[in-house]
């Protein structure tokens, strides 16, 4: 049987369903982007919050649709505030995506990881030199991204050729991109088809970004105006996604 | 007796009495905003500080003329500093603000936000889901932001109609017009005077930066710019205030 | 004998071997600035990272070129996480600089600065207040930022005449260029040349950004781009670099 690879039609159809359900999207967001993932959160249609405390973290997992877990600036509090985040997302059946950020730097980190993957996120997203130690993931939606992305469910493998060598030059891009990717999962089952959409639309509003920024500065800040009015029809004429086959 | 009203006039003085104070505003701030929050501090022309750790925090509140406490990225140890950072606001008799986010998601967080207003702010500002539970303040100055603003004081009640959708776009701008509304209340005894002042400058600000915006990402960007140019001339004849009578 | 002081060609010189090591900046900066210290180590050409956890600090020390120490938003874990690095970095051999943000707030945090001092950064740097209480540092290079940038070893004193005023109205611009320091000592063993090369590099990007900003939101984010796009022949011509003598 043929399998059903991801498309820009579908991509564009899923950007509208995620403005129509404007899903809330917990993050447990490293320190240093914040405001940067909430803003690309927020124009994308969605609704983030950002608490990491462990008396507060299951009221802000309850309300939620779906959750980030960004190992960025982890220390011993919030790897068990994670651990907490994860359990009451798995029990609730909400999906969550791991960007074990930095992984590479740190032999603990690397470990917190694969102990978090072992409990099974719908998607892992990381660099090439981060995904390279993460590993094989079987069936669990692996994303490597780069000048192309990479993005995997074991079964199919697709390529999404958007995107601006600027984003390497924004801290951010990529823990946003996490973020909405969240959105996207709250609002398709197929998380292969829900994180090809997103870097298509993250990829492509950067692109749109940079052909009206001077630099990496006002490229960071015309890449939330260009993902804010990304519309559906832009992404289905210009989603450049290929499939292995 | 005829009340008296805060008037465009009033807010116009009343900004030029800010730059020419230059009021230090301390700030137990959420960490996903602090940036931008404490450029606005700055603009606006008065002097933001962010420390929040309890070894330092009676520094800080001691050099300080006015206190924002938000509740954003609440955790264990935030809330004792807060409670400290309170405790030499009231004893010196210094004004403070407290902006409750989010405690519509948590009820801890509410609970918190209770005990804090029972210390007696000088205002209490919120949107309409915080300030639903939040419920009567009696004579301290309570405000609701949304579409229109509207503040109270128990016997007085005013709307600021100036702002602008793409606001609610960009994470801070409310944490930011906290700030703000702090730094007015460093030069202005009457808290219902300065919170309308403080809200009329935010939102015209906000209008004339979405004129000069091309979406929510460059618009948070004009913000600061026009912030900071906001002539008492602009507000005199842009602020645009209402009361119930 | 005469003594060899910073030049404009020597900061031209030294840009370009920032951009060809490209070296690993660790900071241990305050909560605020951390995307726009991260950002601006970026577009310099180097590469940042930020975690100050105490489980994590040795392993990013031990990746890193260089340290950049922020005494920012201070608390008692990043006190023992700071005294950490700093033992790393020195038993190493490494470079680091020590940023004493606000220690004219704090007496404690000004003492904590001495005892850092006390363990031989290559660099410190302050605005006047707050060197004006760290006072002499002997052969430690000693920099007052300000309208100009004094800078001295105890023995050579070089004034740097690049910048904006608008630097002063946009928060962490100091901190930013601490990190940019720290990635000039990465690349140049003479701390007074590195210093002076990457103040001049920094100053000459905010006369460009000014240039093309209309107030201080948009200049942090033209700052971003001129800092990325700094060409060496640039800095050789509009480096403003004085000494006594």
């Amino acid at each position: 049987m043929a399998r059903t690879y991801p498309t820009a039609e579908q991509a564009a159809d899923l950007l509208d369903r995620v403005r129509e359900k404007r899903p809330r999207v917990h993050c447990l967001m490293n320190t240093v982007v914040q405001k940067f993932t909430a803003d690309g959160i927020t124009v994308i249609g969605a609704i983030p919050s950002m608490t990491s405390s462990s008396d507060e973290i299951a009221d802000f997992v309850s309300k939620a649709d779906v959750l980030t877990i960004n190992l960025g600036t982890l220390d011993a509090e919030r790897r068990n505030v994670i651990e907490r985040a994860v359990d009451i997302a798995n029990d609730a059946g909400k999906p969550w995506i791991l960007d074990p950020v930095h992984c590479d730097y740190s032999p603990s980190r690397l470990e917190f990881a694969r102990t978090l993957i072992a409990r099974r996120p719908k998607v892992v997203r990381g660099n090439r030199a981060e995904m390279a130690l993460i590993g094989s993931l079987g069936d669990i939606v692996s994303i490597e991204t780069g000048a192309t992305d990479r993005i995997t469910d074991g079964g199919r493998t697709v390529t999404v050729r958007n995107g601006h060598c600027w984003m390497a030059q924004v801290t951010g891009t990529g823990c946003l991109s996490g973020g909405v990717i969240a959105a996207f999962l709250a609002a398709e089952l197929d998380a292969l088809a829900a994180a090809t959409a997103a870097l298509a639309a993250t990829g492509l509003a950067a692109e749109q970004a940079a052909a009206c920024a001077r630099g990496p500065g006002s490229f960071g800040v015309a890449f939330l105006d260009t993902l804010s009015a990304l519309a559906p029809e832009a992404l289905r004429e210009g989603a450049r996604i290929d499939h292995d086959d």
